[in-house]
């Protein structure tokens, strides 16, 4: 089964997690942009590969030198602009290379509040919920995947489970009322597939609105089940912004046991639980619209689905 | 030098790690308490260890229960007053048992807001920051060592470091503006003794109080060292709070360098740092009352230095 | 840009992170199986997402006690094999299910050695480098992705890097000997495409094989560049097992920078090291058979590439 | 209860997490010794705390330095020995300095073993085992504490618990087989405290011959509880030993539950176990020598009991 030479594939390569951090000083009132950054570059490296010829590798120490040179000289609007920005040096200076993935994970800080009201220039870190985005180019393409990971959320009531097929291995209760928790990660996809188009957009301002949509939905809708709430707030995120093509979730179902205290002659009406680590559910959607092509290359290499 | 026969020295045991979740039902507005409980009895043990004799070794699985049982049968006041309560009981119940350690870690929760506000059932976790306690009982006495681990603070201006000795190896070069974050982990132990007293404190509002007090003494003091930092912060505990007798502190500096981008052509006025993960400063100090007397069995399995 | 109803697009789902111990007992030597499974279903489930109607969901529980079951029936000879006989399960059972995700992470024991040799049955768990399988159906096809991660290796010398383009944001040293470290994360896919042809492997024999041969090679090949070393493992790995259609390798280039020690008055000649936590370089290539087809549906959610 | 004015109690400070790698590369088969190391100065700190006056403030930047040179000017002969001759010089050179706290973590590297046999210089890491070692000094007086962690045993069988109390909230069965699991921490205390004494020890061979013993007692011993593996495992230590004055062991019980398949109509006859990760026992004790004075300097930052 083995015929055919042995060739190089698809490949990639840069500067992982390089920690930014900038400071916007122009006033007394400064603003904090922390990201963590993971570039990689894609193009002609076979020689490098086959032979250890280096001439076209442009080492992941200038790549990194260049990211905070670029914070300096362009300033970090957003995210996905200044990643946009940070890529395009890469693919119009070296004629070899052809495309690349530049990902950026975003930790927020909040102002520390003292008795004289939101500091100028002291902050608490908000959480370890990370804003996330990842761009790719190839050619003239660019694609812009943003979302979220690490959002945890819970409701005490409001969903049930059942209904579900019963085989000789099956062995769970059905549920009226029962805790549902998750940790949201999830992935959206901007439409535009051009840089000038996709600079238009207010990454700012979609990703609070997203944000936004998809707590309220996990709040007010009654589950059945997860995956009907999943679809439901990537339904309602798709219906607020037509910037966005598509969405994929991915839950993990933190199961919260009801404790059985009826050996010590207690009940427990829904009150005490024991919050289990592993297993998990795992409830994994993609959210999009009907007709519309997919875009394998924008999300080849996004961790939405393990 | 090994004279003297092999024996037992101090020991305890118990069940670590209980994932506990509370909800208080009573109204439609719940309310959550999300505890990850450590139980450790002391005592006479020594046949468990030296013959394997069970007969006074209550079960680590018992713990666990009595402590799902006693969330049901006694709510959660406060972390502080519920590990009194379930570590009274050990002591109380089997003769052989004159203490023990009791560790809850609050994991915090804010209510998730919808166009209707904040909504009655639906939570989102509010970070990676922990509410800590221990309570300790030996005999008649109990202590509570109350704290906060994982808050993380940054001031972008308002930091300088020099005045300190250069010897051979030395190259640090002086600052008087530096960026200053640190992962505050706090302990605090509170003056009175006993269960009785200790049961009259509010130590939800001491909580919040201590922990606003220590966010903003780090943004307001203009700093020449993170030690200098870290004393104001358990100095203005201690002088607002005579219930607290003492608090240790421990606080990585979580150092942010400059990035010399002049080999680029450009200047970087306090914009562009490297946050860095390893190695990190650490700074560790005790505040307390002069002339009290130490209370080394609040402190002995309390991680506040390492 | 948005038009189109909003509908469900790719989606599976599951139990994750099932952690599940076999011991085979037949005789006094006992054997351990330790593996962290992902079970994860694929089919017709829109009715679950868009209406909550779970007749169609087999519920991750019951994938869950269908694990521990087979594990008893079946046995574990290898965890390719056994994925494959446990995802048959819910492809052959449940007409509407397609097919599914089945992964495994296999935890590697030793036997502890005592003055009598190895012992029966008594084991001490070797490290945290895991053996890796996905195994993922579609209708008839079958394939298997197997690999390891966490495999950290270091070569103090044989290894350069030189040659590489200079441009404005360049300030790396060429050098001719440096340590190399990496953690390797490799992912092979096996040619056979039917679970019959795949049953016919000795996947046991194949990943000690392939380990044994990644990692010699490292040692061997004198390093001109992380991409070097990589191909040349990957190249060998294809060479010797025409069963192997292609190898995925993610690879960190673990820094390990010579401390300058000249401000000291002391020399360095490649003695002491400051190994760095991030950033880290990152190189990652798919070595492959030429004019072989790609199968997409093998890797779409194997995380190869990041 | 707050007379006393606010002073600055126990405290101190230094680098944290130093990662050193040194290769010795006197002939052609090189040596790696890869540590983690954590400095802590103790002494006369306090107008730093009140004044930020950091003229006795010897930087953390120099005590890294330090750190560097001394790993090229003395070579690492053993992590014990090495810390030694580190912490001395800072006792030595200011005279403000009165003790302080060394730490290092050692991290195992295995030769790759290829056709040619054990590879002269590249290394596979042998797991996240670690070696580990605390030196403290106050005047004259050192101490050494030594360890290991993240060393996880588990025996299939030979472990019983039977014979516990059992009150309002137990629910246990006993058993005479189940399978017994645990990460050991281990700390020891050398007798010695004076650094001559201390240095005429022969650190690896005792380090080997401790790891090997706690393995090899924990394999042979049939278990009756693990308080009683854990005290059988010290006092053979101890027996071996007289270089040892005391032995801490922390051992969490990873329990593996027998998976109930009686629903399936299966019987489970010790074969089919789901490893849970929380909550765990824990279990911790000190096996001492009768009449021995305690030492609770050298253990008050060892973080051996939690």
């Amino acid at each position: 089964m083995a015929d055919g030479d042995i060739v190089l594939g698809a490949n990639q390569y840069g500067k992982a997690e390089c920690r930014l951090v900038r400071i916007d000083r122009d006033t007394p009132v400064h603003r904090i942009t922390d990201l963590t950054v993971t570039a990689q570059l894609r193009g002609d490296f076979t020689a490098c590969h086959t032979d250890g010829d280096n001439s076209q590798v442009v080492a992941t120490d200038t790549q990194k030198n260049t990211l905070y040179a670029f914070a300096r000289e362009h300033g970090i609007a957003t995210p996905e602009t200044f990643l946009m920005t940070f890529g395009s040096h890469f693919v119009e200076e070296f004629t070899w290379v052809t495309g690349g993935r530049w990902e950026a994970q975003a930790h927020a800080w909040d102002r520390i509040v003292t008795g004289d009201g939101e500091h100028d220039h002291s902050f608490v870190r908000r959480g370890d919920e990370v804003r996330t985005t990842v761009v790719q180019k190839d050619g003239d393409a660019t694609w812009v995947v943003s979302g979220l990971s690490g959002c945890t959320v819970l409701k005490s009531t409001g969903s049930e489970f059942s209904g579900f097929p019963r085989d000789r291995y099956t062995t769970l209760a059905e549920t009226d009322d029962r805790i549902m928790a998750t940790s949201v990660t999830a992935w959206w996809r901007y439409a535009p597939e051009t840089q000038a188009e996709l600079e238009e957009l207010d990454f700012d301002r979609l990703y609070d609105a997203v944000r936004a949509v998809l707590l309220a939905t996990f709040a007010e809708v009654h589950s059945l089940a997860l995956q009907q709430t999943l679809f439901a707030m990537g339904r309602r995120v798709l219906e607020d912004h037509p910037e966005i093509a598509e969405i994929r979730l991915s839950c993990p179902n933190k199961h919260h046991f009801l404790v059985d205290l009826a050996p010590f002659g207690l009940d427990n009406p829904g009150e005490v639980f024991f919050a289990a680590d592993r297993p998990y559910g795992l409830i994994q959607a993609t959210i999009t619209r009907e007709g519309q092509p997919e875009v394998p290359q924008a999300w080849a290499t996004v961790p939405a689905f393990a």
